[in-house]
């Protein structure tokens, strides 16, 4: 049975009265599996599944290849993973260790696995999956100059996928729309036919390699204006026919036990963090700061969101 | 309470009789926590712990840096992501699929995480872990050129990381040294103390960004000398006071569902799994081939355990 | 989609080469996910499913009421727990305490959870099940005495729920018959129209108190006839359209920590265990003995299988 | 190591900012293994780990022995298992169907496994054990006549064992008490040193027949004065050195898929349930109603608590 095909069913996991427990969301209600219900106001979520796996494609969205000049149409996917301890849960919150500062939000569609699958065809895929989730592919990249192609310090911390606000079948997300919005202000946009590999050519090509189980999550991709968010700021990111995921981003302690690679902000962490907007920023001699950025976004962002991307020459 | 201090214990998990059961091992007996044993050569073996997150540092071992030419003095540890279906047991299987030549054995040492880790101090690391097992982070290198840093492709697939033969604790062993034979020849060995971070700063490092949980796994890196196996080899990965992991490289279908990136054997990838024989083979205008390398091996083995790693200028 | 529709598959798990692997019935063959394929008769099983909760009826079949003694036409069904750790698969072993003697088989049919489940009405119960398996539950009647009811020490030790061979689905499982053979001989029938109380009302009835989730076992009764089995013996329980699952009773050291109710046979545990046998083997003033029970069973299996349970005064 | 030596450590986990965490209690304050803390009374507590079994003893303190009337010396122990389910976190709620008017508080000290159990003797018991926690084992007698022995209905229903506030180790359980209160009054009192069988002779005894796991539990009994609790209830239960696990009884609406035995208070429920207080209550011609109870209580617990139990025949 595809779950492209109706009935749309969206199952929600919430921690309610020292347990979690699960049920369907309508209209403002949640309606437990038992009958019981609650405003969904009121309901403190957990991610609505508990993956092993979760991976994730690098580049998929043809607007944010022509932001970054990378020419996709002749190449094939790439893929990281996050740990499993990064899964968040929708309301959750984006926890930026106070030496770091380029935290990045990433719009993104999360497909969910219901059955296990093994070097399953793409016809095959939409028969395989649970449904899809909202999910925001978060990243540090003042991490980027040591991390790049496997991301473990950059998008592997504690609580940098959240996902939901629900498990949602019975919608053919092909049709969808992705917006990411900060503070209530649209950042990102992208149709799912814009993406460069299909979900089902995602999932196929990965399952040559890995086995996914019921519960795994992919994510598959980003488009274009993907930028810093800084603490207080409120991240959500919506799809049509999904739901609406929101998170807040708050300060963290840095960590006293410094080891290894310090978050450092550079030209090419910036480079990746600004995107377009750093060669706007950057003045003669010097790369543009996050503040920068910051005290310029609200312009930035009309901007952008008015124009699309600048094209780049392909590299 | 720290792992490295006596009395030495060996905990190992086998499939017995229709289920799971675990035990210690007693000279060339596995005795069950219910007081039954069996003879140990007629254990079949499961992992003997099931991790959700399996990370793995990307360099370590001096030799291998100077095998590479990459001067990590200066560095800091960077790190991948192996998925939960990568687990594999002493004496399983590691299965090449078809339409690949360059499946890469690396000898490992494991560290396996005993209580929950969050931005520990590298001095309060040993009293956080379980122990120990043998590893083997199993690479194949056909999808080096797509898979860079994140490794997904190349380290990720089911089954690509077996641990064991059992887990460890009550052993120094940072005064142990890693031995890798194929076919009973030697073909790897260093020293734990000739890692460049050491597993307590390993695991500080890692634990500022990501959560680990009892069970979970830190590989933490191989000496110089990985090389290709093939179908019929069995290759073993030693470690003084931990045991002697064995697996044997059976054959596999290639996928049918044949989606992103194909198995391709370039210079790039031939240039990571040959290592340093890359240039003893290479012909003028020509790279070497796998076969040209599985008929040369023994001779190369045998040279290259002789004289270690030619020194490469640093890149 | 009920689970009785179909098209008919059979899932099953497997140890092979160090990793669980599943994959499909296909006539003598196992077909993993992944396309290879290993002959049936060579395959080393794992319970299909790995259930956190296992509730189990403890009376069902009216034959089983008749043989008792017990009216249970005007009551309502009422169940115990196994723990998780009883699981057990197809070709494990059931392993009998040396201190123990009345080891029972009750053949059942295993209903297993597919979606959580709460208060659920006997018309939806279909659409939550993933399938049916084979199940034995298994029970050492020495321990009756002190168990009635919970059953704990009698059906609750390491390995007394073996299930499978694999996951059956798309079966009208209301039309079966279950069997069980003791050393090849027919020891139990029952269709599943002689339950007292159907699969679908039965896990109505549970998910008014317990959330069940995927993977949850219910096992639904036996059938008359449950009698001891002995080490050495090999019992089978068959499902129609669902499979024959096998398993040996072999020996098992008693314990050497013996505290608590130790292993006793009396008249109570053995008219349980020897149900209507009991008085055949009578003498005026003595119970029957395990031994005399193992000595006479190929003739009072005979006879049984011919006469079926003599009736008796309902209590 | 033994769970009973110092130092005292207090391990919680609450669910915070969309996630699971766990830290340590330092005074009012939880530090969260990564160093951040918040006070203690903001805390939304999960229960401090997630058993796969819960075994708990029927009937272990003297006082409740002779409440009941029950002659334990001569006899074992008996136990019944909760599903994984009924697990509850402190502050988490207690939801009574309003079909049902019995429902009981069971003060308990839970001992929680950490390492892999089988066949252990009496004298390691303490060795394998991670700590304990307060718990609750709550039930509902309107379904006592069912159930007894398995108690799948009476105590095995969604969230009927609150555990928590932490897992303790570094104590000498043995020299405890255990205190039950109702809105902030005594209704039990027992010693450790009360129990018929110890928690070492306990788990020795279980783990004759079930492998126990780490975060397994076993809930060791309760003392005399078990008696009905009522929505808006607050119920508390204090073990010496441990802590102090506060839930609170809300309404729950009926299930609305009535099948099996329908909640019912007769005479032996409210046996069980008003204890020693039946009599009191008891008409020439009448049993006591639940409203009667609850009307009475006051006085009647005040009686109870200076009195102890009354002494009866023992059965």
């Amino acid at each position: 049975m595809s779950v492209l095909e109706g009935p749309r069913r969206e199952r929600r996991r919430v921690f309610r009265g020292g347990r979690l427990v699960e049920g369907l969301l309508d209209g403002d209600r949640l309606v437990f599996d038992g009958g019981e219900s609650i405003a969904e106001a009121d309901a403190v979520y957990a991610a609505p599944v508990a993956p092993r796996t979760i991976a994730c494609v690098h580049l998929n969205y043809r607007s944010r290849a022509v932001e970054f000049g990378v020419d996709l149409e002749r190449s094939h996917p790439t893929y990281f993973l996050k740990p499993a301890t990064a899964i968040n849960a929708h309301r959750g919150e984006l926890a930026r260790p106070a030496d770091c500062q380029l935290m990045n939000y990433e719009g993104e569609i999360a497909a969910v696995v219901g059955r296990p699958m093994q070097r399953v065809r793409p016809d095959d895929v939409w028969d395989h999956l649970a449904g899809f989730c909202c999910a925001n592919d978060v990243g540090i990249h003042d991490f980027r100059d040591t991390d790049a192609g496997s991301m473990l310090r950059v998008k592997g911390q504690d609580g940098f996928c959240p996902i939901g606000p629900g498990l949602v079948s019975g919608i053919d997300i092909r049709r969808s729309t992705l917006r990411t919005y900060v503070n209530a202000t649209l950042v990102q946009e992208g149709k799912v036919a814009e993406m460069i590999w299909g979900i089902d050519e995602l999932l196929a090509d990965l399952t040559r390699h890995v086995t996914l189980h019921p519960g795994d999550l992919v994510l598959t991709g980003t488009p274009w204006h993907s930028r810093p968010i800084f603490p207080g700021d409120v991240v959500e990111v919506e799809v049509e026919g999904i739901g609406r995921l929101t998170n807040r981003v708050v300060d963290r302690p840095a960590p006293d036990n410094r080891r290894g690679f310090p978050a450092t902000v550079t030209k090419v962490s910036l480079g990746v963090a600004l995107g377009s907007d750093y060669h706007l920023l950057k003045k003669p001699d010097n790369p543009p700061t996050p503040a920068q950025y910051r005290e310029a976004r609200t312009e930035l962002i009309a901007r952008n969101m008015a124009s699309g991307p600048p094209r780049r020459e392909p590299r």
